[in-house]
């Protein structure tokens, strides 16, 4: 059927079930949305069950835009009207492309009213839907600049949207095109590996159909030699032809080449939660300035990180959604880092379930709850395995915090200084939080703790998602007006003269990135401090093969660092293992032992070699499922 | 290194090591080829061992031209003044393009002289490069016709392999070319399966590494739905990107689309045996045919085997030779039918060795020589199971033909006529070769065996490349001048009427195709025959899911022909196992017992599912090699 055909057809459905008198004046695919656009939007707004009904029937996530918009200063007064000034509302911007009014307000909350209900007056009253952010407690630059330009580039991006929504939509021919005479095409669902397959980074998953393709993540390898996917195999091309990328959550070796793909020649969305959307462009953009610093050439500029934002999608938690004519994709929470998640995807009508876990985390963290295991189908799951071998225990999150205040106490009581190094992104959230609550106890002495690169920032996202954190934090912020990443211990590092200062000043604490010593303004610290005995340098993440942070670790007391010299490591080297955002093998263990349903294949993923294997034999031995432990560039057949 | 001057490199060694007075004047790629033209031919040949050391030394296959050719006329009285009469020259054919003169004799030894001594002395004496061919005892058209194409487009051919050759030899890039930055690439194999896996029919399997892509097989699946491998997915796109198609034989499930290739875009070469592009190319040509009458739609033209047969480089058993940067093949005998081959791969400069079986013989049979089962290396074997269940064990071959005899002997002793549906290629002639003798020594009595379809044309392409027999069979022909193929009880079926005749005729053997009863003359035969039950219908090959054979094998009575109605079966079934060119499940494990060396992985195809995961399971449990059973769609990586 032409795609006309079906909006025309939908259109005459919509008609049937809208009350008599609700003029529809168009309906149409906007990204994975049906629009309908209406000259009574405060009719439709009424009709409470309405657009539930639609949903329903239809199939489809439903918005409602008006055909006509009042005026945008005229509607703005009607808004401040209508809701409460408890809102305590800082902005309003108007999209005269999708009809839509962003209210940011200090309390969503109130803006939306119990059930919506405020919402809905808003709408009755101004045309205009409304959409609700809230006012970030620490102002994100990032999030502003995103949603600035995304406001920008309205008129392009609603023509995506639209480009978007027909393809999703399109017809599945019945049968191989290339060869009429064939019966009906045979259906089978194929994984193909290009990257984070017995190693750790660089992820990059190819999710194949018959008619659909979608690439699951598109990271770099974080060993300093630019490893990334295999891009070049043509499985992936032309890339034009991809219906999707779906991004995990924003850490560098998960997103860090998808602005890439827009240079070679991608034009289709990157579906991502609201979070990893922001955190992902500002750990883009970083990464380009920290290759840049180094002199390295940078794989792509920020214009591609542009094009990016200008293409991405984002869906919240749970929200079940068409990213091409045979695959719904849902993400769930992973409990790894802010807007973290698992991508389930259920393909064709009911063929077959898949899920990639991306990183996750299967014990409550200070941030986050929980990863999610319950899903309503699932046939196949591509699990993590950072912390898969047989021995990889980590301690009880509360054991890593007190080694943690005594390794601190230890080293500032001998007036020394305590580098770690954390990803910008989660590590370090989860760090300050700990640091926060151990000098307002009094476990740790008051010093200062000094926030290089770009953890500040990370941590203003963080707030200004608070439905993305686990309900105490979130009460802590929201309810008590306690917010513990707003405490005066900490100070943001923004200058190499403070930066000067910190190294030649009192004994203190520093979380700077990178998270693996792979670049960053921790090694500039690291350069000065390390000769130091005094001093004390603290993992407490994962670092992988290859990078600097895995050398020191093992044990190098000389590294080289280019043509900036060679450190000589005298300071205290030590380990905190527990703050780490992934399960470790006791729960990656318990994590199958408790899925519901019980997949019928795992794949072990993201690991070294030997810990994919071992999970991998691991879990069938205990659990009976047939296991993988896949090679990078391997095709799987699901069915 | 640019082509040009590796070019100039391999000249400047090779004028090193050259005798002084012979002058060079260029040095070309033409297909696998390094050709050396020379002013002097006739010193070059003096130098009996300068050609061999040139090889081993350069490690390329040399060819040895003359800059300027003698008269062809003054130059074919040369030649026949040099070459014996007992050779039984009957025809001399010049091509200028490749300066090569091509002897058609009844005795091309006689021509060649001992180690080559007369060939030698043409040399001196007329520039031509002389090329020997046998002159077929029974003519063939195919052959004569395939000859006389490719010296009709002689120079388009000379261009074709001059690109070939540029594209075998070029310079494989140490680096990423879209990351100029990173180390040099990672290496690796890898095999996807593009068809007959966990079936029987439309083998296509694709072999890449960074460098290069070779496609193994391209066949049709027969059952008569136009089944093809999965050409579709974008690992094999776009086609102009493969350097290599091989094709292991001629049947149709392994080449019948190969001339669709180059509809779709393929420009490269087609390697083979010479009996097998001439095979394959008449079959090809009788496939349209058929599906063509039976009012299909055709998937090429007869132009796409013409240009399939203008792209072919034919290669014999035992050449080691370069198809692309980073890959050598050679082709072994596989003893399944007339010029089948084993395709072994050489990777890189000893990365990895991969051999596929395509369909094999382990045992000899009356026209052929056993597969071979010795490699210089080996680490994969792709292998066929066709026979791979555990019960699927043949008679000898001495048993099936008694068997076969008593058969004959009953139904032609109750009036009745036997037909016997058989690939037109192999089973035919085994058949034929059982029946001539059972004839001669009395066992059956002398009645006509009629041959339907293209098996006389197979014969004869057959009595072309006698050493592709065995010797005992070539002995038998060439030296003993008994020719079983040529006895009288043969008569070929070329009209309607005569097949009209043979039906309403006497009781007689009527050998017909397609083996499997999809099409061709035999359903003829069939739906005039198969109501009386004094005939019968001996199958004496394997029979495909799907196919009609198969179907009136598991006892269908009633067989739907679609417009030509359906067929009543009231005739006697009849299966002889014992005829197959196929190992049975003995000689399949007996085969992997007996390899050299042992392979580190075998992947069982090409058998039904039972039978490739039988067959992988028995292989494992007895041999501890690691197996795969892969389904269709699937890429292993091997190194």
């Amino acid at each position: 059927m032409l795609i006309e055909d079906r909006l025309k057809e939908l259109r005459d459905k919509i008609n049937e079930r809208v009350p008599s008198g609700i003029r529809v004046t168009e309906v149409e695919f906007e990204g994975p949305e049906l629009v309908i656009y209406t000259d009574d939007p405060k009719r439709f707004a009424d009709e409470a069950d309405l657009i539930r009904v639609l949903a329903r029937d239809l199939r489809k996530r439903i918005v409602v835009r008006p055909t006509i918009l009042e005026d945008p200063e005229k509607a703005a007064n009607e808004i401040r009207a209508v809701v409460p000034d408890s809102s305590g509302i800082t902005d309003i911007f108007f999209d005269a492309d999708t009809g839509e009014v962003l209210i940011e307000a200090e309390k969503p909350g109130v803006v939306i009213g119990k059930n919506g209900i405020t919402l809905r007056e808003i709408t009755k009253h101004i045309g205009w839907t409304p959409k609700v952010v809230r006012t970030p407690p620490i102002e994100s630059s990032t999030v502003k600049q995103v949603r600035q330009y995304l406001r920008s580039v309205n008129e392009e991006r609603k023509t995506f949207l639209r480009t978007i929504g027909r393809r999703i939509h399109r017809d599945i021919p019945g049968r191989d095109e290339t060869n009429k005479d064939a019966p009906r095409k045979d259906q089978w669902v194929r994984v193909t590996t290009l990257g984070c397959c017995r190693e750790v980074g660089r992820a990059a998953f190819l999710l194949t159909t018959p008619d659909s393709r979608v690439l699951i993540d598109c990271g770099e390898k974080p060993d300093n030699a630019g490893g990334t996917p295999y891009l070049y195999v043509p499985e992936i091309h032309p890339l034009a032809q991809l219906d999707a990328v779906v991004l995990t959550h924003a850490h560098l070796d998960h997103c860090a080449l998808i602005p890439l793909l827009y240079k070679y020649g991608y034009e289709g969305p990157v579906y991502s939660t609201p979070p990893t959307r922001d955190l992902s462009a500002m750990l883009q953009l970083d990464y380009l300035d920290v290759i840049n610093k180094e002199d390295r050439k940078i794989p792509y500029s920020s214009n591609e990180v542009k094009t990016y934002i200008r293409h991405s999608i984002t869906l919240n938690y749970g929200s079940v959604t068409d990213i091409a004519p045979d695959i719904k994709l849902t993400f769930h929470n992973a409990g790894h880092i802010l807007g973290s998640a698992i991508a389930h995807f259920h393909i064709g009508d009911g063929l077959y379930n898949i899920a990639f876990t991306g990183d996750f985390n299967y014990s409550k963290s200070r941030l986050f709850n929980p990863a999610i295991n319950q899903f309503p189908r699932l046939e196949a799951l591509f699990m993590e395995s950072t912390y898969g071998g047989s021995n990889d225990f980590q301690p009880a999150r509360s054991d890593a915090e007190l080694k943690l205040y005594e390794t601190i106490n230890k080293v500032l009581s001998r007036g020394g200084k305590v580098i770690i190094p954390a990803f910008a992104v989660g590590r370090s959230q989860e760090v300050m939080l700990a640091l926060e609550e151990g000098m307002r106890l009094g476990k740790i002495p008051h010093v200062k703790i000094y926030l290089d690169g770009m953890i500040r920032e990370a941590t203003a996202i963080h707030t200004t998602y608070p439905e993305y954190l686990n309900n105490d934090l979130r009460n802590l912020i929201f309810r008590e007006g306690m917010n513990p990443f707003l405490a005066e211990c900490f100070q943001q590092v923004d200058s190499s003269e403070l930066r000067e200062k910190v190294i030649n000043g009192d004994p203190c604490v520093i979380i700077s990135t990178s998270g693996m010593l792979n670049g960053g303004p921790v090694m500039e610290y690291l350069l000065n401090l390390a000769e130091d005995e005094k001093n004390a340098l603290v993992f407490v993440g994962y670092q992988a093969d290859g990078t600097q942070g895995r050398r020191i670790q093992k044990g190098w007391r000389e590294v080289p660092l280019g043509r900036k010299g060679t450190i000589t490591i005298n300071l205290e080297i030590d380990t905190i293992d527990g703050f780490s955002g992934h399960s470790d093998r006791r729960q990656l263990m318990n994590y199958i032992g408790q899925i519901q349903p019980r997949p019928e294949k795992i794949f072990c993923i993201h690991g070294d070699e030997n810990n994919t294997i071992d999970l991998a034999s691991s879990i069938y031995k205990r659990y009976h499922i047939q296991t993988h432990s896949p090679m990078n560039l391997e095709t799987y057949r699901m069915v």
